[in-house]
This record gives C-alpha cells, structure tokens and sequence, in this order.
C-alpha cells in the first residue's frame, strides 16, 4: 500500500493532535513500509528511582511510534484507539532519547497489530523494552 | 503474611521516592492483604484528543498500584522492577481522578504477579482497562 | 442482555462444533450473564515432565471458557476468532480436571474482552493461571 | 555465550523429556545464537472448525520453540518453567507444519524473555501470530 505521509507529515498530525506525546517534542525519524521510528527526546521528567526511564515514558514513546505508523499509513481521518499493550522491560533504560521502532504485524479491517521495539540513545544497541499491541480501526 | 505498611506509610514511602507519579500527588487510598488501591488526581495533561484520560496516564495508574502493592507487603528496602504489563482498554476513560484497583495473583520468590482494574471517578461503575502485570524481586 | 444459550446447550454447540478442545470432553458447567465456566476433564496426554499439566492444555482450558462465554452470549451464528490471549503462569497446575473461570470484561461491536482464571480440582482454591484475551467479531 | 546444545542435541533432550510437544515428533530444525527454529508436522488433531489450525497448537509450536531456545543455550540440569506467554493471533493459521522462529530478548538470572513468530508451510511468508513470552530460571 502506499504511504499517506512521509515522516514530517506525520510528525506534523501528531503534534497537531495535541496527544500527550508531543509535549515532549515527539520527533517522527522516519516512516516507510511497514515500519516507523519515533524519538522521544529525553527530559528529567522521564527519570524515577534508580536514575532509569520509568515505564510510563516507555509506554508514551511505544505508543507515539504505534500511532506513527497507524497514521502515516491510514491517514489523519482516522480516530483509531488503542486496544491492547503488552510490555516487556528488558533491562534498564539508561537517560537518553528514548527511540522506538515500530513494525507492522497485521493492517486488519478491524485490527491493526504492532510489534516496537524501544532502546535509549545512551546505548542504542540494548532494546529496553519490547511492545506489542494494537489498535482497533473505528467504522469498520 | 502480615502487612509491612498501611495506606498512609505507603503512600510517603512512594511520595519520597520521588517516582514520577507521586508528581500527581498520587493517594493510596487502601490497602489490605492482597490488595491495594490508588488515586491518581485528574490533571488536564492527563487528556488526549477526543477528551479521554490517555493511555499513558492509565499505565501510570496501573504501575502505581502494582508500586502500592508491592511496597505495602514487601516493604521499602525493595528495589523491584516491573517485568512485564498487559494492558487491555475496554472503555473510553472520561475525564476524572484515575482509580486503581490491584489485587495479589501471586507472591514468588522472584516474581509478584497482580492484576489491575482502572477506573474513573467519572463513572466508577465501568471498568476503563484491566491489566496484568509482575514485579521481578530483586537478590531472590 | 438475554443469554443465546444455557450451559447444556452451550455444551452441545461446542462438542458440535468438533473444537479441538472437545475431543476432552470438555463439559460446560454453568453460564450466567457474564459469566462461563467450563471443566476440562484430566488426561494423561495433559502432563508434562514433573507430572504438572502443560502449558498447552491449559491455553486449551482458557480458550474454551471465552469460547463459552462468548457462544452463550452471542450465539451460535457467530464465528468469533481469538485475537490475542495474555497468560500469567503463578502455580503448578497440579494433576486434576482443569476448570476455568471466564468474565466478561467487555462485549464491543468488534472485540470481545474476557479474563479467565484456571484452576485444576487437585487444588480448587489455588490459582494455577490467570488469563486475558480477545476474541474478534466477524461482520462488525 | 557458547551454546550447550545443537539442533540435534536440543531436539534429542526434548523428546527424551516425554513433553508435550514432542509427541507430534518435534523437529528442531536450527539453533544459533540467540535464535531457535522448530517445525511441529501438521496432524489432523491440529485443525479446528473453518479448517484452520488451532490455538493450542500455534501455542504447543510458540512455547516448543521457546523451550528449544532456552535448553540449547543453558542445557538440560535446567527446570525452567514458563511465566508469561502473550500471543497476538494475526492470520488463519492454514492447515500444514507449524514453524516457530524463536530469538532471545533476553537472558537475565532470573526470566528468559524470547519472541516467537510463527508461520506454517502452507503459506511460509504469511507470520499466523507472534507471540511474546519468559521463562522463570529455577534456583536463581
């Protein structure tokens, strides 16, 4: 299928949408077919005990590069919501940029499911965590 | 097993913490053997488009209880991290504190599992998201 | 709403149906609004080594409590297929029938969210898995 | 790390343990770093109504796989149970072999965390359902 934004347009929806995520300057780093990497940029704010990026910045940037690829792929008409997320933290997160690189599993009429992968700019090597979930398509 | 904190203690020990959902002011509300129960005060950052309580904020409401729970009947001394967490939205959060509801599935000596149920004092009735998580227990 | 169907003649729809589940002879033991609960009768093909029942046989235990529930509610038209299924394994799942306790977390137009707690007769007051999953509804 | 095991050892250890999976004659068809291949052969007792193969059989081939993964990389003193399974069911599982493709997520004292995707021969470029999962490692 062809894309409906390239990873500016979709940048652009998102922050326009005012979603939570943009607050923190939610950059959209690209997105092709099947596929979108976000960054969320790091600020103190993401830090909890032990000096490491808490789940909930986890959760934001993993669901940013979800609705990334939802709507560079669907379009902004689309009121999709999420449906369901599961988590695995694999090891700490260290302070950085928190990077997010979502995969297209299924582009369902009802359905469409996600796999992201998360890692920090402190060790863009290590995956911190590994998402996956879904979001259900309104209208179908 | 006896507890090692009532709601009050519980709820300075995570406020102390600093961890980033005590910045909401975070209530723990009750807790007894095998359960716990949050409050996450409505903030409007907690909204996104649509003027539904975000899937972030929900997460954070999730995790605290878990937090809660886990902190109550293990005591402070206990550095757990989360491991996993399934989350399932059932039904538009509308805006309003954000409650949470965790009950003990399981207590190993390497993992605690729990369930969450999340609702809104908008409608307490109608449960928003249920989630299934665990804490991985350090020096096991 | 008005259940389809009782638990004999949910029974009767699966066995039918020629699941894989009811080559077990799997029984249906109660349906109410809401609520199903099935008994997967022991077999010996259920153990692994350790002489605990398998992973395998008790997904099959939890599919077939949505299933149930799902059938009893919505009818026999219908031809639901499961979306996503989360399980949590918290005890060993000592040799016995396995009984599995499905509740309607949601019925939506195009998803339906259920939670299944598992336990074997071996042990009835001890939770051997606790279960989230989805079945999603064709035609929607 | 060095692994413990190859395909052939991996597969032997398993099918002497009398699992499950093995009595579908288990194949393990590849084992390298951080990844594990399993092909379950397609029976008849793996199809349910709509000619499709089942849930409990893509779970056998996820969790097969898994347990591949893990005995070929920590050997077989190992009495790692499973503690988290989440699967994402994306398309009709058509009737042949089922392929599972493990890879390691990661290796903690505690918890085995691996991804499985898994496909069947009918249609091997068509992923049927990813799947998310850990095993608890005894004695840690």
């Amino acid at each position: 299928m062809e894309l409906k934004f390239d990873a500016a347009g979709t940048q652009a929806l998102i922050r326009g949408g005012v979603r939570v995520a943009d607050k923190g300057g939610l950059v959209v780093e690209d997105v092709r077919q099947g596929y979108a990497r976000i960054r969320l940029p790091f600020r103190d704010s993401m830090l909890r005990p032990g000096n490491v990026i808490s789940g909930p910045a986890l959760f934001t940037a993993a669901d940013s590069a979800m609705y990334a690829l939802v709507l560079s792929h669907l379009g902004p008409a689309l009121m999709a919501v999420t449906a369901n997320m599961n988590l695995a933290f694999l090891n700490k997160a260290l302070p950085g940029d928190v990077i997010g690189e979502a995969r297209l599993l299924k582009l369902g009429r009802k359905l469409v499911v996600m796999s992201v992968e998360l890692f920090t700019s402190a060790d863009p090597q290590r995956m911190v965590a590994h998402v996956t979930g879904s979001y259900a398509l309104p209208g179908a």
